[in-house]
């Protein structure tokens, strides 16, 4: 077998092993849940991705291929308009049928045949198919963090407070790490975005193009839980001249007083306690393995850009530019200063911009998603992927903002320092926090 | 034990098996669904219907008894705001946790502690409590048969349409009972409503009082398919002039084209087909054993208030009251022409109110509940119960309209010709259809 | 001219006039407010009471009559499904055009047509029109009072709380009438509804007939605002234990704290209140000459059906049906006890229900509408009126409860003790409020 | 009196007289309607532009100066949250107080102060409050292209269709222009946003900082509606894939088949007649002097982003951002190519950016309002105005999209190149059409 062949083979059964794995600690009742529109059932998650590799790759490459069930394509495409119509998206938690157990056999039943496949095809078949799968896994790999984002959610509606399970590897205790100092960035042009030196990424992550950075400043660190809760403690939920002004909106429509998954004694009640008294010992948090105390030296997660905003704006600064983002974190990675930095990091060449940040940068991936001021838009000279995947990326460029950075249920090896991930303003359900900058040096 | 002990200890046997068994064809998964605020899945009925025992009799009367978890209150309360918050109503989908498994340990626990108690309560515990685990019973039997409308519903929504198990027993093929035809019924003064004959009946129906009966004809059966086929070719959902305003709004705004679960094709296309060319052949419809075709003689099933009163309008009709409904089904029973009804039906005797139909009535009681044209209100000199159970019927009198007759999903023995159901106008999900009646004789 | 032209040509002129004087205390701008779907602008009641005399009876039965402006009738046709299509309810605020003056001159135009045909209508034509113009003139009526209650609401909503202008006569401070008692009825057969004696009534009164009352009492007077604010102060809108399950619901989703229109210092505020520290002397009222002080002796007034039944609850009675209503009113017309009751008030004669309260009864008309505990539902018998007038009432006859006996905004000669009015069970800017009855003497 | 003071007394008049010219056809009536909360009442708009100048120039700097109603605040406050409590966005449609008459006595009094405070402050005071003025008057200016199109929106929606009155001046028949041909730029540095060379700009235009353009082409046209037209023929409005996301939700939810106020025979029926069979000929558009026949040599007008972005990608193109499109403009403006560029319009220099498009651009300022594919977003280094005009435009930064060229309804003098208008993707009230762009050259 050719190295390519064998490198997507093993790689294959990775991501299709992690899926399994994470929906493991989970029962089929707890796979069954939606807790709202934007969120899906792990069962559908395990679903949908199979249906990817069987639709995109096995149906539409692989002649000898017969469809497991016709009637799945329906159930679980996701948005693929080409691709025929589609069991309403808030309804996924009433798919009872398929099982989860005849959901498993169907996954059998694709990855032999994948594995056929890859292992198998004429030239002609692997070399039209080969992207598709390797966007497959990475598609997976996105579906295997909304599984534990949407889990949480369900399982926080459930007065049980159920555990998901051990903590994640990186949401053990955090450790202080100092007062986050600035970095002055002279600014310039930089070049930002995935060039074609064949590794994988997303079509919105193309082509890579020279950007202009104004001067600015970036913070080292993530904005931490202490940090936000005296924003809390100043008023900052009951200010309006802090928000945007849909911000304020949710503020009031929704009744946020603190990040999702916060509570303090007297929280939701009809008398709202004077911010000030909050003290952070009588703080809990709802994660993936229950409800525990707040730990203040962590990144504050699960605000939306709102919050984020309004928190830079009582800090007197402003959120990172996607590409200011980038540009740091690709010099970070350069000097290879930042360990956290996945292995398949991409080096990316950054000149004539001066002072980028080499040394200092902390916490740039799998902490918390970063929210940045940019909006999420096309790169120029941008092209979709072609085929039913044309749909991928390019038709969300409205009304969403870019995160950058990953998260704690990101899984290893997904992330770069070009990858742009996106969700609306008001999203809270998302590991998502922020960094701060400003502009000038 | 005494005799009323004795009875009571084999009816909650019996009663709580049926639950079981009731759910015995469906997953865990299955009984996780919630199609629509206004259903519950399947599971949580089991649990709901074991903390009414648990919260009503044995925590308010067995003093040796321990709550099993206490925070299955907060989730398993319906509606009784005397016994604290509860989980919202619209999320009972999301409780994976308790599991099934654990609601069956739960069901397991209380039985055998009622079942104690039913044997050992002192006497003055046990006259506390007798009546209130009487009414646990029969609100149990209520549950029965919410749980197989909602799964139903929850079924409908899964392109597999899945197959809840066999048929019910009458819902076996129907054979044609000839053309209904008109009973007169003079009208004058009969007794409605449930006495103190020491039975069960719910406070809704009592006292037994007096009404007036207009004189009036009623229809000796149902409609069937046939003849609301024949309203829908004739154009009955495209006649405002036909519908109640609020009917004809809903009409418009559901699209409604026919009742629940019919289908044919190009039903649900951008461009409705004209009705008149519609044929009984094509028609099929969903029921709990799958989709199957329509059955032109079975009693037309799935109908709102609303599609009741448009059928009823167009022919020349009107629904009949729910006393003219209980005044022939008591005459009925009485003349024991009706063998269908159930044993522990209550003889009423109704007089001077003359012309009563002692014969010739058919399909009473267990084919589909029958609207009437009552608005469910309290009887003269009603008293809800006393205590929680307060909450049980009274509070809910308003913007509901009386069914009578119970239903193919109604439980054995629970049916009463003072029995009232209520459902809001708009209702479909539950096996109601109708019976018409005319003024004048 | 004969007497049933003459006197149908004066009452013509009357009503209609009243219509213009009650529109003159507002300006072109203030006749086109309207505030909410259930609410219409002043100038679309002055159109739309002329589009039905232009439509049902010049362009039905008058030959020679030419339409005024044929664009007119979408505008103006308020529910007539068969009258075709109309411009929707709740943007009748948006219809600047026609304007007023406009508006103005069509009404002259029918207005002289009008009389023109009652004057010159051939035999044939007179006794085809003669009804509908009958009905037409109640029906002006009928909007008149809408007029007052519509921009009653819509001024509410303005900051500068405009006055419609000076007292109702009626709405003079009120004088107290002492504590009411209760009479006793005996029950029996009464009968009820408009006989045919050749005066007008409405569709939904007829036909009359014998109904059958249980034994009670009904108050002799309606409840104060003294008495309602005693169940505000006991936290009579914070206990769930006293309201109807939709009843509730609408006061957490509206968070109604008091009768519409009341106003205390901090009644909107976060922070509610302690009910029990409300003082009558810091309350004030919106009325439709501004903002007043409460005045305690007055009928409590524009309360929901859910507010009336909490209160009854709460004094351990409930509301009167239509039915005991109508035979109390008539009783007392009888003994021409009342001498607030209209000159056209239809004497009927009851019996053999005894002990009717033929005297002792105050304020049955003319105050306030008087919310009932009955259904709106038609009569057994029940006809509609012929042509497009069957639309009149019939179709509302779900969802609504009846209300008896008129409010000061109700027109002179417009009410008797068979009128219904009805309303949904929430609505609140009627001038309703209430009279408690009890079951048994 | 110095210049600058005389200047601004000669504008103040100017600009003022222009409101109540613009409102001079529009009855007390007409300009009470609001037809949407994004729309206003032309009274409103009359009354805030003079709330504006009586808070925060005569209130803040003119010490004699009496507030003439101290309710009008509430009243008329938009969106500053700072300065107080407002009467709800949706329910500016109800003020008919202060009526018509007396808002123009307020204007009046307002306009006198203003005049006796420019000519007669101190320089302290003048210097203090010159920018707000000068900032009001470019308010006021928003406002009146406001005035417009909400007054075509609420005219839109009555079935009379009346005309605002006379076309506007270059409403007229448009003149074809020729095809559209592309104009290349190689891309590189430009400067944008507007200097400090003394003359107002808002401040989202500032600071003037530069940006790298991307080699691409930008059309010297703006697309028409004979272009538009073949869109819809060639299905336009029903293929998913031409779409954003978003886009494709809003044409599903509303049912658009076309630009709105478009309409051709059956194109709101049930039945959507097939697209290819929409002929020019039959098409009306309705407009500010009523309804007329499509000019298909006009600029496309009242789209959304979304229908602007579907119809770039079925032409193989996108829309130009807004840096190329100022780019453009500037450029044009510099060789005086394009003669209907204001007078006021800002030279902007610009390099190293080469090929920028110095010949050729048409149609850039005053005809539509051109949609960008930009996200509305701070400039680097932005500062929001100070004191309570901070919450101008910053606080709108999000889920919006900018706006260039002003529109016919734009006041005369009110644009300039750097000018940034911005509305959310899915607002068709304004006058807002296209142009296109394509990456490379």
């Amino acid at each position: 077998l050719d190295p390519h062949r064998q490198h997507l083979l093993k790689t294959f059964s990775a991501v299709r092993a992690l899926s399994r794995a994470l929906a493991e600690p989970l029962s089929a009742e707890d796979q069954q849940l939606q807790s709202m529109p934007d969120a899906s059932p792990t069962k559908w998650h395990l679903a949908h991705t199979t249906w990817f590799f069987e639709t995109l790759v096995l149906g539409a490459h692989d002649r000898g291929y017969r469809v497991y069930d016709d009637r799945f394509g329906a159930l679980f495409n996701s948005y693929y308009e080409s691709l025929g119509p589609r069991h309403p998206r808030p309804q996924r938690g009433l798919l009872s049928r398929p099982t989860l157990a005849e959901v498993g056999q169907w996954r059998r039943h694709v990855d032999s045949a994948m594995q056929a496949f890859i292992a198998g095809a004429s030239e002609a078949a692997w070399s039209a198919a080969a992207g598709t799968i390797e966007l497959g896994l990475h598609h997976e790999q996105q579906h295997q963090e909304l599984l534990l984002t949407d889990i949480k959610h369900a399982f926080s509606l459930n007065a049980l407070e159920p555990s998901y399970g051990p903590a994640l590897p990186n949401e053990a205790a955090a450790k202080p790490l100092g007062a986050p100092s600035w970095i002055g960035v002279e600014g310039g042009i930089a070049k930002v975005g995935h060039g074609d030196d064949g590794s994988f990424a997303f079509d919105n992550e193309r082509p890579r193009h020279p950007v202009l950075l104004a001067p600015h400043r970036i913070a080292t660190h993530l904005v931490d839980n202490a940090a936000f809760l005296e924003f809390i403690r100043d008023g900052g939920y009951r200010r309006p001249a802090l928000w945007l002004s849909d911000g304020w909106a949710a503020v009031q429509a929704h009744g946020w007083q603190a990040p999702a998954y916060w509570r303090w004694d007297g929280i939701h009640g009809d008398t709202p306690r004077d911010a000030r008294a909050i003290d952070a010992a009588e703080i809990t948090v709802f994660t993936l393995h229950g409800r525990r105390p707040l730990d203040v030296h962590e990144p504050v997660c699960h605000v939306s850009l709102y919050e984020a905003a309004a928190f830079a704006e009582w800090a007197g600064a402003r959120l990172p530019t996607e590409f200011e983002w980038e540009a740091a974190a690709a010099a970070a990675a350069q000097t290879a200063a930042n360990a956290s930095i996945p292995h398949r990091f991409d080096l990316q060449h950054l000149h004539p911009a001066r002072g980028l940040p080499g040394r200092g940068m902390q916490q740039l991936f799998g902490e918390v998603w970063q929210w940045t001021g940019s909006a999420y838009a096309p790169y120029p000279g941008f092209r979709p992927f072609t085929g039913p995947a044309s749909e991928y990326n390019g038709k969300f460029m409205m009304n969403q903002t870019v995160l950058r950075g990953g998260s704690c249920a990101t899984p290893p090896g997904h992330l770069r320092s070009t990858y742009r991930n996106f969700f609306p303003a008001s999203a809270r359900w998302q590991f998502s926090g922020l960094r701060l900058a400003r502009d000038g040096i």
